[in-house]
């Protein structure tokens, strides 16, 4: 670990992939934008030999988070129009890649294990993606009612995919 | 960015802190294992002034997730005994925090929002914690139906405080 300046944002801390994912999807656009609206899409999880015992137990789980690097966000903005508005928002009240810290995110169904790769529906990944962390969904840590979405709740329903707006100069911007 | 050996785990990924999260609880003894078994904890979540123009429009969300360092995790265990079990699990299958990569996530509650500075309730985090991203939380994209949560359904159900049990050579070790 590199400490440059620990309290600030100069300060380094490391992170090492733990596995790659798999996925039909080797490009922003097109990619569904969130696992909620993956659904029927596969892939796997290749998780490296060396981390293969930390899967003990997984397979009982029926969905599982994911935490990984988002290995082709552009560099990030502070705010961005989201792939769901056409409003511009503060980068932490979206789920957009091009964060300061690149970190994703995606709860997905896990189908199967096969020794250290797992199959997963509801993919929303690219493929080759850095995986950093699994951990258990469960509804009682991860469910939670609430009554307010801020700019969500005044978005049309309906599934989206992703498009290359934060891969070129255009309206996503700052 | 440093990639010594891409595709495997020798890889190496840098995040830098965006903030630091205060709460009440200065060492792993004692706190809440999870956000939703720390219903009426408070805390504050400080953005760098840097990032702050990332937080416009935060406040409409009832619910945030926060990803952060568990800066005061000890080194990972593939496997471990956690907090809720008396049995040994994959760490995956965990939210132990010896992790490979010491990633936390919590789903708190945002009370409110003073300039950088943000009021959060259901706080199971360490006082000083870096944070590494905020996400809105948003049912649509975060709330899945599961019927199977492999080990916690044979737990019985009540809220848990953390002990020292990954801090001590122990039962919680390898």
């Amino acid at each position: 670990m590199v400490e440059a300046a620990p309290g600030t944002s100069s300060e380094q801390l490391i992170v090492r992939p733990i596995g790659r994912i798999h996925s039909p999807f080797e490009e922003p656009a097109g990619t569904p934008v969130q696992s909620s609206m993956a659904t029927g899409v596969c892939g796997t999880v290749e998780i490296f030999p060396d981390y293969e015992e930390g899967l003990r137990d997984l397979e009982g789980f029926e969905r599982i988070w994911l935490l990984y690097w988002l290995h082709q966000a552009p560099p990030a903005r502070l705010t961005v129009i989201p792939f769901l508005d056409d409003r511009k928002h503060g980068v932490f009240a979206t789920r957009a890649p091009c964060r300061p810290n690149p970190l994703g995110l995606s709860c997905v169904k896990l189908i199967e294990m096969k020794g250290n790769v797992l199959v997963i529906e509801g993919v929303d990944i690219l493929d080759n993606t850095p995986l950093l962390d699994i951990k258990p969904y469960y509804p009682r840590f991860d469910v939670f009612p609430v009554n307010r979405s801020g700019w969500f709740d005044e978005v049309p329903p309906g599934d989206r995919l992703a498009d290359d707006r934060f891969n070129r100069r255009g309206p996503g911007g700052t």
